[in-house]
């Protein structure tokens, strides 16, 4: 392998085999692919995809792919920007540690949108996806923390090469068109951080995803950018961080996997929430706490969490999704901290602001990312303790394939029957035996009922 | 006016009326139209758009606007696209010379789409393209130039504020949805000045166009975005910038228009190269020079001559542009700085490179970015000089409407005939008085002559 990034990361996507591949990197794919296809579906209602789709349908071109949990179709470039989008609505997707990537969302939406318009067999589709994955993450690592210190959605920004590795490793590009892809991916990287809490946060991980997709359809025709778009002065790794180790990049490029780092929330908020919550929810359980009984709650956290989401008075649903204060009291109070904690009413509920003003987080500068210490004062002058070393959902306690099932139906709940998230779920764990994988965008598409089928004159 | 940029900005584009634009202003706006449609017309067979065409049409949305000097219609998104990257593409724009930004491209890109789709007068083109091109240049000025000294293209990141704004004037967006578009802008504000000398560098012009245009149309259905997406600590400029002066962004707004430092290139280059060329063709002029006559051509230099375009040995038609030894060669051989002079053909000819070769280029600390000192030592050992203050087309020299028709009608020549190019220089002239100026772009579209249409059967 080259140590020249860009080059690395083309020939890398360019020659790989799909045998190549560990069967547990395969098996990580899948569960990705699950997790990410019910953060898609539960959000598909959210009035952030409602706003979209309002604004971009009158230009959308032919019903080529699916919207995931809706019965509308648009063209593959709409379909993975919407798709990309309420895959990260939620903030319930996958999160790669490293970096605070949340990897799935731009190389999924601009893959399942090209399979729905080619024919791409299960195997390819994981192949391109952990490729994509690799890429995406190699990139970011290289600039992390640097470039997201600075200021940059790293999902965003790392996303859109993801999306353009995956998409053209299905369109078969060749070592130089890939090269140019990641050229056309590179000088489209955007996304600012100042948009947490607003439509946008979600809006980047479309953008990336559709970006991405269409950088490798025009490498496709030979459209050409730089040759180092990565490592060259003016490139990537040079204007958007201020730190950088590009030989995170190349460096056993093939022989190790990033979705091996890869993790699934648990929770639908900010990761970084993640310990508090499980240690809110592991006392809760364990004292059978209420609202009333607490006199306090004090947290030692690690200081991301503050910085992310110190937002002591969220206003809105998305705001408590970036309030460590809120998220403590509806895990006391609801023993979840499901989407449906992080509703506009759910933020504004009395009870709730009543908890959350007596919610205290101060910095533990020892702890690392996945740890949090929660202790709980009680009225009756008790103290509750616990120390979080790994949250459920980390890398170092991650949660199960049926973890992930019950996610899975809990957010299809409001969208799809029963059997139809069985379904879904069947068909992610065979992936990689299916002999056209555009099938499976289908599969999310709801069903008219008798009433709706009548009164659509069917 | 607030003093916060991003409120200044909106409350400005909402609130301010066409009959408080001075004549001055909207005559350098119709000036700026005609410049730009003849660049994207005579730009319109280029491969860059023909691969652009090949990649997305499959995608395309409805059949709602033009593609200038083109017979396919897209969808308004797609039609902001390839126009703003064909008027780039011969780097034949206009060049508003504080910022170096190319103002016209971006914002006239995404109006003129809007306008094929919702009837648009005259007077709400001019007045809502002016707002467009203030509202970029401001934010172009407020960052430049630690913004592109680090490597950001200028006209690609303030370009899409400038779409944004004026698509959402004509949309008529409230305040708040200014602050919106203007943040959804922000967030997708890119391109990396490594792509120089590839077909990304206009492509950077469409894209301005194109996500400037969806993010008013996502704000018009209250897509929300960051309160202060510029000047917020994550925000735009101190994320794409190492030092900035925010001020320059609501001093004086609405008292001063930026369009009035706008100029026009009469040369298919970078604007940097100008002044050498317009020394090298009064030299030829004056002394009926021609190749074989010349030892050596020794120019002195503005720095950032050198440092854009200082390719000594260029391949391409595309990298002639960035190689001002190409340019003084071709100016002197061909008496002539036109797309010809930077076709792949003339930049490989025998003739042009010989004497390529014996240009010699020194920076010139004292000289402005609009001078050049050209010295020709002849083979008969006499030594020819010019020293050139303000190059023809620079704000100083700016280049008369009668120059703007002969270019326009020089750009038009292969596309469309004498009498159609005419009508659009009437059209243009006339524009203010428009009741319905989509149809500008309808006319730059070439009628079939008698055989082609017995061929396709009409």
């Amino acid at each position: 392998m080259p140590t020249e990034p860009t080059l690395a990361l083309a020939r890398f996507v360019a020659y790989t085999k799909p045998h190549e591949l560990p069967e547990r990197v395969r098996r990580e794919a899948k569960r990705a692919m699950l997790n990410w296809l019910g953060c898609a579906i539960g959000a598909s209602r959210q009035d952030t995809v409602e706003r979209a789709i309002a604004a971009l349908a009158p230009f959308a071109g032919p019903p080529q792919a699916t919207i995931l949990g809706r019965r509308e179709r648009f063209d593959i470039g709409h379909a993975a920007l919407l798709n990309g989008m309420t895959s990260h609505t939620f903030d319930f997707d996958d999160t790669h540690l490293k970096t605070i990537i949340h990897p799935t969302g731009p190389v999924a939406s601009a893959l399942l949108a090209l399979a729905e318009h080619m024919p791409v067999t299960g195997e390819e589709f994981i192949h391109a996806f952990v490729l994509g994955t690799e890429v995406e993450c190699r990139i970011g690592s290289a600039v992390y923390p640097s470039h997201y210190d600075i200021g940059w959605h790293i999902t965003g920004t790392a996303g859109v090469f993801g999306a353009a590795a995956a998409a053209g490793r299905l369109l078969g590009l060749s070592e130089q068109q890939l090269v140019w892809a990641l050229g056309i991916a590179a000088t489209q990287a955007c996304g600012l951080r100042e948009m947490f809490g607003s439509m946008c946060k979600p809006l980047h991980v479309g953008l990336a995803a559709r970006n991405g997709l269409q950088a490798a359809l025009l490498a496709q025709q030979d459209f050409t950018s730089a040759t180092q778009p990565i490592e060259g002065r003016r490139g990537f790794a040079n204007v958007l961080a201020t730190e950088r180790d590009l030989s995170r990049i190349s460096d056993r490029l093939g022989g190790t996997w990033e979705l091996e780092a890869n993790s699934y929330k648990p929770f639908a908020c900010g990761v970084v929430v993640h310990p508090v919550i499980d240690g809110c929810l592991q006392l809760r359980a364990e004292h059978d706490l209420s609202a009333d009984s607490i006199a306090a709650i004090e947290l030692k956290v690690h200081p991301l969490v503050l910085e992310l989401t110190g937002k002591k008075a969220p206003r809105t649903g998305l705001e408590g999704k970036f309030s460590v204060y809120h998220s403590a009291a509806v895990a006391i109070i609801d023993g979840a901290a499901g989407p449906a904690q992080y509703s506009d009413a759910r933020v504004a509920d009395a009870k709730v602001v009543a908890l959350r003003d007596r919610v205290y987080a101060t910095i533990g500068q020892a702890l690392s990312e996945d740890a949090a210490h929660v202790s709980i004062r009680l009225a009756d002058g008790r103290v509750l303790e616990r120390f979080v070393a790994h949250a459920l959902g980390s890398v170092g306690n991650p949660v199960s394939d049926r973890d992930l099932e019950a996610k899975f139906r809990g957010l299809c709940a409001p969208i799809l029957t029963e059997d139809a998230a069985a379904a879904i779920i069947a068909a992610c764990w065979r992936l990689d035996a299916s002999a056209e994988c555009g099938a499976l965008a289908r599969l999310t598409v709801p069903q008219l009922r008798a009433a709706e089928a009548t009164a659509e004159g069917r």
